[in-house]
């Protein structure tokens, strides 16, 4: 298969599903397959089936005017996204058996159980469809089982935006270090409290600092997710399940969020030199694995001290390297848009491989 | 093929080659291949053939004792490292053909021309021979004619440890990025400058830091091509040659050393809160590239400001990530080494997959 089409299950549909079909177009001449998106699901605004291929202009503009997509399905009907990935799983049978249906999870987290995005994620691949995701969710809440289901049915589940974006953390693990053994990592991986943080150092008010993180659209739709903790630890949970092997979820991660974090004493570490920071880490204690995410008091040395409000980095231990770390310098909808085309492209070539 | 048999030929076995002999079998288990060390070829200590597989306990310590291979060769005679490439390409025709057979290049790096390490790539290829190397003298020399000459033949040509050991920085391009483009690139990857301006500025003499760095083994063997940016410049070349598509030598990149850094300048920099330090980059001016190595003058918000004495960064500027940087943390023989088992195992995974 020279250049693979790739037919395309949009689960969500919010502002990354739009960026992604977007920034698939702008950078088309430059991937090694092509595609058609032939169904998007969304919550509120309806759904659309079309295995022609889905006029994804008229969505997105049915979609940001307020109006249902529902209107561009020539049989519409209510529907939930499972509803709609059975649908087309069912329609299009020939081409998930040829590994060429993908779904693209991106619907909105619920910290309690991960779903619904766990429940996509399971149906997808029930369907013979791989599964690319920049969802938290599944990967904190279920991975292994989400993985197992993945290797019975020879499919790809794939969600490198769950951590840092499109930078890459899962494939850097996957795919640059054979052999390696991960004991535990260290990092800041909550951009709103990393940037709150920053701005009591100089002076401005918590509440100031976070609506402006809501504003930016980096804040969760709802911000206590980021300032209790909740994000960050579904992201340890993430990385803890599928770097460390370990089996957890979100709420094993002993978790401090920052909202009792006051600015005098932010202030007055910044002048002893020292910074309050969000700290996202785990270690191996005997077989098991500790989680932790709590404000930390870090001092010059620390490689996370330096960091910019709006980076992320993540520090791994390895056995075979030492300490490795990745560097986010920006981040934005692009970049969390860039991480499901990484994913997809590793569809691509694992089927122009064969 | 489920665990290929890979045949591997070693022309060098300095410290590097000989780590990397004794790492896989550390660490054995863990790889999806087994190996055979058909052949070694010493500058001063003579060579050794035996296409049964060479005990390589032996011929460690007969090296380590100052005594020739040849003691170990059937038929015993003064040859090349491409004598001995030549000799067990013809021998072992049908295993090449295979794509078993991977000559792994550790000789030490001639600045000038990026020999003899270049001539061996060349006709390790041309006997269809995979190559992997931890010199940087082919990608900084002749990246673009080796690269084309192993697509011609489908074969192997890889160079993890030319940069950063064994910490991925043409994998993580390579195999997490795709679709993305390379602006330009700054970072410290050269150890033995980074640690001597450190020392400077602890008020240590420039000598007895350099010395120090010799006795560890991390200076080159000749300390000028550190201490004169050479070592630098060939690492700039071989990241500009790969990542950024342009066609340039060592002598190419504009290059300072820190040989006339004074302690003095560099204590009084760390008085108003800023570090020398000896910045490699390179950034696209019109069609061109324009590469560089000089000590720059850092301060606080520059990420390369806090790394301590013993880290190498590299920070790349992407089109559609952003800035990412890769840090290294930890460096010694293992993780030059483990570049070489990296590259190994993305040969024995194109094995597999076919």
């Amino acid at each position: 298969m020279n250049r693979p089409e790739l037919l395309l299950v949009l689960i969500g549909f919010g502002h990354v599903a739009r960026r992604f079909v977007k920034l698939l177009d702008e950078i088309a001449d430059r991937l090694d397959f092509t595609w058609k998106i032939v169904a998007v699901a969304t919550k509120h605004h309806g759904s659309v089936v079309d295995l022609e291929g889905i006029d994804m202009a008229r969505a997105i503009a049915k979609f940001e005017g307020s109006q249902s997509l529902d209107r561009l399905d020539a049989a519409p009907r209510e529907r939930s996204g499972i509803d709609v990935i059975r649908q087309v799983a069912d329609a299009l049978a020939d081409e998930a058996a040829e590994g060429r249906l993908i779904c693209v999870e991106t619907t909105v987290l619920d910290i309690d159980r991960g779903e619904p995005a766990v429940s996509h994620v399971r149906a997808a691949l029930e369907g013979q469809a791989h599964v690319i995701t920049a969802n938290k969710g599944p990967a904190a809440f279920a991975y292994h089982e989400l993985e197992a289901l993945a290797e019975s049915v020879d499919r790809i589940f794939f969600f490198e935006g769950a951590v840092m974006d499109g930078v890459p953390v899962f494939n850097l693990v996957r795919e640059t270090m054979p052999a390696v053994t991960i004991e535990g990592f260290r990092g800041i991986i909550n951009t709103t409290c990393h940037y709150v943080l920053s701005e009591l150092e100089r002076g401005r008010e918590f509440s100031q600092a976070l609506a402006e993180m809501q504003m930016r659209g980096i804040a969760e739709a709802d911000p206590t997710l980021d300032i209790d903790g909740w994000d960050a630890a579904a992201k340890t949970a993430a990385l803890v399940n599928v770097l460390m092997g370990s089996a957890i979820t979100p709420h094993h991660v002993a978790r401090t969020g920052i909202k009792d974090v006051d600015g005098l004493d932010v202030r007055d570490a910044l002048g002893r030199g020292k910074r309050v920071r969000l700290v996202a880490s785990a270690s191996r204690v005997g077989s098991k694995v500790r989680a932790l995410v709590e404000p930390e008091m870090l001092d010059k040395t620390d490689p996370l001290f330096s960091l910019e409000s709006l980076d992320n980095a993540l520090y791994l231990d390895t056995d075979l390297l030492g300490q490795v770390g990745i560097v986010q310098r920006s981040s934005g909808l692009t970049q969390t848009a860039y991480s499901l085309v990484t994913d997809l492209a590793r569809i691509s070539q694992r089927l122009r491989e064969f």
